[in-house]
């Protein structure tokens, strides 16, 4: 018997490294699955539908909530975001953990949702906010503005941390991926976790009884 | 603020190296305590007082649970074995992690107690029954008799290895130490047991304030 596969849920506020943290572990362990999200708003130049983003109209979108096809979805800014619920079942069928970059409203969601004893979520904080301005100024796609408008979102994001099984201070990247594994290989080790363990010791009663 | 020690709880039937992984674990982290168990049973040749057990009389031993003086307690063969609760509350407060080498009824009451939300509790497993039998032979120091009694012993012990968060099967004995090693990081990486995190994201919101 298989597994179930686990929701991995990766939050943080942009800038934080959460997107860098989940490709190195996906480099690790490349049966990990990515959760690709779908949202309303517009693709920004070089991204691809289905990879970055599933990109849907207004309409697909709430079509696909009403039809009970997405775990979580939330509104930022005026656009949906959400997680298509059709791959997350067949991963965790497959016994195949899946990665999501979601926000705090999303990990909220499915902590409360029915598969609420397959998650393990994690918090990744920057070390300072001075640090978060100037990876976000780094990225130099956007204007004042924007970058005014994520770091209020940050602060509302990071409120969020003690809800989160794990946080991780992203001080250092190899350290900060260290913890990750870690964190990963102790929770798939979870007793409830080894199915195959009821066989295993169904194999050592047998033996007992055989003596 | 410092953060709670946590109580590792570590069972097995004996002859499955759960007593040779503990060494392991307190060598690699010193800073670990063991607790040492009390006990009605007589001293066995080159066992020490306070260090293998603390030896008591029953009389002595009742008059510790009636005044509330045992973490956990039980009966095996006649003899009483428990939990002394003074050094655990100590090393809680230190922020101390402690390990029990104790059987399921232990783990079961501790699991129970008022500080269940420090427990994090593995049951080691032998890879088969025939290795089992051969480590307690190989011990040579019990009679048929004994080693009978203790099988059965095992067997009972065994079933019960659901109740705990992790199971671990050693296999190999570097390998079942990684595992180990593995589980208590992850487990010490917990948002609820790093109260130093309050305070560093208060340190956070500061600093968007000052911006």
């Amino acid at each position: 018997m298989r597994r179930r596969g686990l929701l991995i849920i990766l939050s943080s506020p942009s800038g934080a490294g959460k997107s860098s943290l989940a490709k190195r572990l996906m480099a690790w362990d490349p049966s990990l699955k990515f959760s690709v999200s779908a949202t309303t708003r517009q693709p920004r130049p070089g991204e691809v539908d289905g990879v970055d983003y599933y990109f849907k109209s207004h309409e697909e979108f709430e079509k696909l909530i009403a039809d009970g096809g997405m775990l979580e979805h939330a509104e930022v800014f005026g656009n949906y975001y959400g997680s298509p619920q059709g791959p997350i079942d067949e991963a965790i069928a497959e016994g195949r953990d899946t990665i999501f970059d979601i926000d705090w409203q999303g990990g909220q969601q499915i902590r409360r949702s029915k598969l609420a004893q397959d998650v393990v979520s994690i918090f990744i904080l920057p070390p300072s906010i001075a640090d978060l301005e100037s990876r976000l100024r780094g990225r130099a796609q956007d204007s004042d503005e924007v970058i005014e408008k994520r770091m209020s979102q940050s602060r509302n994001e990071i409120s969020h941390w003690a809800e989160y099984d794990y946080v991780i201070v992203n001080r250092d990247l190899d350290k900060a991926e260290e913890e990750l594994k870690t964190i990963l290989t102790a929770e798939r080790a979870r007793a409830s976790r080894q199915p195959q363990l009821t066989e295993f010791v169904r194999g050592l009663n047998k033996e007992f009884e055989d003596r």
